[in-house]
């Protein structure tokens, strides 16, 4: 595909598109208002909605989620998306049909077909399900009493296997559709290559780590950090990354996440937290997410192709931010100054060398959403492994517990002493989720892939420490965030590396810099 | 109506409904989520919202809105309408139909009469000036230049006449077609009696009151209070006068308003201003709008029956707390402390008695929105003179500004120096609304009619002075609030203090009222 694939210059008749796909396009925009609302009501349930609003707004989100069901697979839409395929397919040399709207129409087919395959009476006793589950996860993650969960979750697993029987194609393994849905190109067979070099690597450097005599200290980065101060510098970090506020919006909820209306509206949240970094590094890393979306393309928005290419590919953008921007010396070399303006009592002592090593500082921990860059793919290792386990293997859900205690001590060298901080931590099994996880290490390695071919093309330690962020912005912006989902994140990551997915940069980058930090002879 | 319509306790097949109407219920329960995710659009875009979000996000609207009269206009909606309709005139003994759904069927009739009478591509047309509209209108009061608004303006008025014509029924006359439009029952013959009576009796009344040689000292009310205890302050009335933030919000927005998604999820805002006053008294009039939607009952919420009565007899409500209770002596009893204890320093040397004097201060001014509340319905008096003008007398709209000026000279002795602060100062002429502004003296006189029936039947001034305002709010409640649209204002009012509505009482109110604090003999 060319670079002009969105330029908007189109022959003829390119552009506006067949008979059969101006009359999809009103199906569509339907479907992408609910969608939009949809969006809204959720951000709006997170950040603001009072307490007692749940039943009555419950019932509004479930007449717009059928309303977008319905946009979607009445038989005349169904209809129009296979005419529109069948152009396509003839459409040979690309006259009829723009880059964008074969987008449109492949990710319309593919939606249709997801809503479609599933027997709308099991899909609602699921949803059903689901809607109950969280509470009762919550509860017991709360009482650190996974029996109370555990019936719940197997119910849960045995509709995703049955759904994911349904979606298979061709012979598919069950737990390869489920990964597809979140990352194409990315089933077993890539991961277990992937995750089988991270473990090999990571799991024995870490031990290394951990037998450095280097100490580093990080206290200052706890204490009297008022809420106030840590708002004013979320938002100057937020903006100084490129986080555009006349598009976008910073709001508080219990857990930080990006969600956005359209490249225009892009919203983020954060939360306030005693340890200073971690509402720094959260907001970073959600900024990260929104510039993804605030870089999608004006052609592209608001349609079905006018979102990030995959969980994966947005999870390199925000790890992007987060880490190999946010976390490195060149970084800070311009903003520190900010830094310790706002708390010089905090930072009294601590220099601009002294804070980016605590902020890099390496310690194996329980919870995977307070791990250091170093050990978080391997707490996302012991999730694959698990989900592999129970969607292959039939694995006992009454067995995680222990498996996941045993895992993490093998590859973290930790051990939860109860199930709160060990197998019910994350929410995404009781959502149903299952496939999701490996996407947050794939970004990760998509990004320090990145990362090395960018240094090739552009000075990007110069670009930081001379406050030119935007020259490393702009190009992940005209090499990745622009094109929504008219490439797979295999196809992005090989237009703009030259290379296919190698996980060699990832192992290479994390050794080299926290070998660096904690030195260790390579 | 007995009291027990909305106890829900119904006989037999009632309650459920007919076959018709259970399925006419479908298409209504489509209608409202996609009129909840408007009102839900429309509070982000004046609360949070990011500037440049307008373009996409309207869009997002007009389908919405689009889809929202399809749901009630489409063919099968409309024929359930039609057999419910019918089904209603023959169940003269109430066995089929509860109240509610009696109410929900005129409802979605009245609605999809309005929504069918006008060509739809004249209502695209006019919808395309209005949203046009607002922008000239805005940019015409900034530079005060009337004559850049006045032919759109001319353009606007022409439509709503055209579009009244449509609706008209038995040759109704235009402007009684778009005062019934915000409060049934109330044509021209009732307000011109209504408004001769105010002019009558408070013109020469007002008189007097700049006459009197008492003066009252304000200025403590402006000067250096801080937003975040402004803020404080307006949370903690909020909550006393009954607005429960379990089911709510209070927001700031550059124009305060409140909105619903439903009983469980009200929304007000407000703005904080360098006279204190302005914002305190703005919450609890918004706060008023609010409890009235907090106390609808849960039998209409979410339908199309589940807002209040009126225009007028919202207004009512929110004004019966901001200025009946609001502006009392005895409110401000148990909670003056409170005021002090924020603003010790601005409030030195101000007791109570000083304090109610000030914030009823008497001062005529040009601009309706800070009037005092004995100005307050001369200005709206202006106004239905002028659209009475406009609609029925063929007033040429360039004649607008001159009467204006005379008019506010002859009720209000003040004249506008320029059009900012005179004709061009409401945005309502802009969006369309013709018959609008009654409501506002309407509602004021509703509220002082239940405020003298409410002192025969509970100790008004003992329960604000006693800090039980809930005894007053749940007689609201118990009388108005919870009936939504079950009653209209007339009956409403008839029902609750026994009598037809008397705009005497009004007169009366503030006759007692001012004349009390400006020593005035009756």
């Amino acid at each position: 595909m060319g670079e002009n694939c969105l330029s908007g210059k189109n022959n003829g008749n390119k552009g506006s598109g067949t008979e059969a796909y101006r009359e999809l396009e009103g199906y569509l925009e339907q479907a992408m208002a609910f969608q939009t609302a949809l969006i809204l009501l959720e951000w709006d349930n997170e950040t603001l909605a009072p307490e007692a609003a749940g039943g009555n707004t419950a019932r509004v989100q479930g007449t717009l989620s059928a309303a977008y069901q319905k946009a979607l697979t009445e038989p005349k839409a169904a209809e129009l998306i296979g005419r529109c395929q069948d152009e396509i397919q003839k459409d040979g040399d690309g006259q009829a049909y723009t880059e964008a709207q074969r987008a449109v129409v492949r990710e319309a087919a593919e939606e249709l077909r997801q809503l479609s395959c599933i027997p709308p009476e099991e899909y609602r006793a699921y949803q059903e399900l689901v809607s109950e589950s969280a509470r009762i996860w919550a509860k017991a993650r709360a009482q650190g009493d996974f029996e109370a969960f555990a019936p719940t979750l197997k119910k849960i697993v045995d509709y995703q296997k049955k759904f994911a029987g349904y979606r298979a194609r061709n012979g598919q393994k069950l737990y390869d559709v489920m990964l597809d849905t979140y990352e194409k190109g990315f089933g077993m067979k890539e991961l277990d290559e992937f995750f089988g070099i991270l473990k090999a690597e990571l799991v024995p450097f870490l031990r290394k780590v951990m037998e450095s005599p280097v100490r580093i200290p990080d206290d200052f980065l706890t204490g009297n950090y008022s809420e106030e101060d840590q708002r004013k510098l979320a938002e100057y970090l937020a903006e100084y990354v490129g986080f555009d506020f006349s598009r976008g919006v910073l709001a508080v909820s219990a857990h930080p996440f990006t969600t956005a209306l359209h490249n225009r509206d892009v919203r983020i949240t954060t939360h306030y937290k005693e340890q200073m970094d971690s509402s720094l590094f959260s907001v970073i890393h959600e900024a990260g997410h929104g510039i993804y979306e605030m870089g999608i393309d004006d052609s592209l928005t608001q349609t079905l192709a006018g979102q990030g290419a995959s969980m994966g590919m947005h999870e390199s953008q925000s790890r992007f931010f987060e880490n190999i921007i946010g976390r490195s010396e060149a970084f800070w070399v311009p903003l520190y100054g900010k830094v310790k303006e706002l708390f010089p009592e905090q930072l009294k002592g601590v220099g601009r060398e002294m804070f980016v090593k605590a902020i890099n500082r390496v310690e194996p921990g329980l919870i995977r959403t307070e791990a250091d860059e170093l050990t978080y793919s391997l707490h996302v290792l012991v999730r694959y492994e698990l989900e592999k386990l129970l969607i292959e293997e039939d694995l006992d859900v009454e067995q995680l517990p222990g498996l996941w205690a045993d895992k993490y001590e093998a590859y973290l060298g930790v051990r939860p002493e109860n199930e709160t901080e060990g197998v019910l931590q994350d929410i995404h099994w009781a959502q149903g989720s299952f496939g999701y996880f490996p996407s947050y290490a794939l970004g990760s390695a998509f990004g320090a892939q990145m990362y090395f071919h960018m240094r090739k093309v552009l000075d990007f330690d110069g670009a930081l420490e001379s406050g030119h962020i935007e020259e490393i912005r702009e190009y992940l912006r005209e090499h990745i965030h622009r094109f929504g989902k008219l490439k797979t994140s295999k196809e992005l990551l090989k237009d703009m590396t030259g290379e296919d997915f190698d996980p060699k940069y990832y192992v290479k980058y994390l050794k080299e810099k926290y070998g660096r930090l904690y030195q260790i002879e390579n």
